[in-house]
């Protein structure tokens, strides 16, 4: 990379598919040209299809921060707060590594609307930011401060959806 | 797979970031899962990081049709319609192989806005899609009859862009 090109925060949010997708395969378009990747992926709880696949990669790092879904605000508990808490600090330890050209914090939108962290503590860790580094946040409800630290927002927005004729998440599609 | 599972089209489109690597790190998400993906670009012309980094994924087969990136309806050329005419027929030998799982057409979206396919072209391809067979189209200016086609439809809309700070395309993180 060019020491002169400037580097950014994105940002992924919406009701819609492809925000997650959107940021592995960043990852994977990245590593064609030879660029390191950190995933950290919170409130995810479950064994997703990247994870299984990008786990030995060379150029990506994928972990996992938190065990337990939570899919609604009453379902928070400690134990949710403190995996995010604990995640946080792996991912700012990433960004400070300096071994990273890109990182992407999964779901960290959806972490702070469901106030298992605060906006200002994932903007404190952002402001950490090398100059080299690309950030990507993704998940849906993103609050108004983490939209306003993003230069690139994108909304993934649902216009037509087949949950609607009931079905569910599927392996490979949806996880 | 379930044989049971009902397969579905989604159709990403919008002038954001995100439709080409979502469907990327879907084929990513699937391969965890031990699924096979068909990915055929068109329009793309230039080389990016998704085809270096993928070209020998035991489970994803990339393919470029067409060599000549276009970007405007009036750059148009024949050699356009002929690649993109060739792209169709590989993509639906691909589909009726029976041997993927997922099926990408990448920029599909775009190429018949461009007029390079009709419409109808592409959904007597997507009518012959075997039951097994999850498709994703993708691109821009996705057309009404390709919306009405698909089952799943994301608009990835741009809110907030760096394009407008005058940033131009980077290798990793637009190609």
């Amino acid at each position: 990379m060019k020491a002169s090109e400037k580097k950014f925060v994105h940002l992924y949010t919406g009701n819609g598919k492809g925000k997650t997708t959107a940021a592995i395969g960043l990852a994977i378009r990245a590593a064609g040209h030879g660029m390191k990747t950190y995933i950290g992926q919170f409130l995810k709880g479950q064994l997703y299809g990247e994870l299984t696949e990008l786990k030995n990669h060379p150029l990506i790092t994928i972990e996992q921060h938190g065990d337990t879904k939570c899919i609604r605000k009453e379902d928070v508990t400690q134990a949710h707060i403190d995996q995010a808490r604990l995640g946080l600090k792996k991912v700012s330890d990433a960004m400070l590594s300096g071994q990273y050209d890109i990182l992407v914090m999964d779901e960290i939108n959806v972490t702070v609307w469901f106030g298992l962290l605060s906006a200002d503590e994932v903007i404190d860790v952002l402001k950490k930011r090398p100059d080299n580094l690309e950030v990507i946040l993704t998940g849906r409800n993103a609050p108004e401060k983490l939209i306003n630290a993003a230069d690139l927002v994108t909304e993934m927005k649902e216009i037509k959806h087949y949950y609607t004729q009931g079905v569910l998440a599927r392996d490979g599609i949806e996880r």
